[in-house]
């Protein structure tokens, strides 16, 4: 067991696009990752629901129906088999969590290191 | 799909000891509490880990082997079949993250509904 500061472990990150794992939760996996200027493409994840929450910075997260401005200290949760891409502009530090397996170079940018 | 702010959603409750479910992630509950001068029992999740993370405040975890002083910002994990008990002292605003089912009365000091 160890505790993790989100925005301290995410600013020590020396680069951007790097998945840093920092923890699991019943198979669960969490990680930071700093991120600016990337748009991913469209893509689903069919066997899990995937949380973002917004340390720092912004972004839009764009599904078919809506779109989602998020701002720092907000939350949200893609259901699983929701098509969905992440828009960042400015830096930004990011927590996700995803059944482990789930997250891929194809879906990542070519940017998860498992 | 809807965003949640964290602290905001926290501090729109009315009353200390709530949980609000704000969302679920492949079976695992999401909930805010407000929580001052509370310590529970020791207890054990035998089927679950489970994730606090402070929004505002702070507070103690303690385990059979280690306390954990946490505070705001910081998130972390209990694995399943391990004892610990949450010891609150000041006002605080929780994250907590376990599988559906996992927190009921007899291990949230008489406060859960599910």
């Amino acid at each position: 067991m160890e505790k993790i500061h989100l925005s301290n472990t995410a600013n020590a990150l020396r680069d951007l696009y790097v998945y840093k794992k920092i923890g699991t939760l019943n198979g669960h996996v969490l990680s930071v990752v700093n991120v600016e200027n990337r748009t991913l493409d469209f893509h689903v994840h069919e066997h899990s629901d995937e949380l973002f929450y917004v340390i720092e910075g912004a972004f839009r997260l764009e599904t078919e129906k809506r779109n989602f401005d998020m701002a720092e200290g907000e939350l949200i949760i893609v259901p699983k088999g929701v098509r969905h891409r992440p828009v960042v502009t400015t830096l930004s530090r990011f927590l996700l969590m995803e059944l482990g397996g789930t997250l891929n170079k194809e879906n990542s940018g070519d940017l998860y290191e498992a």
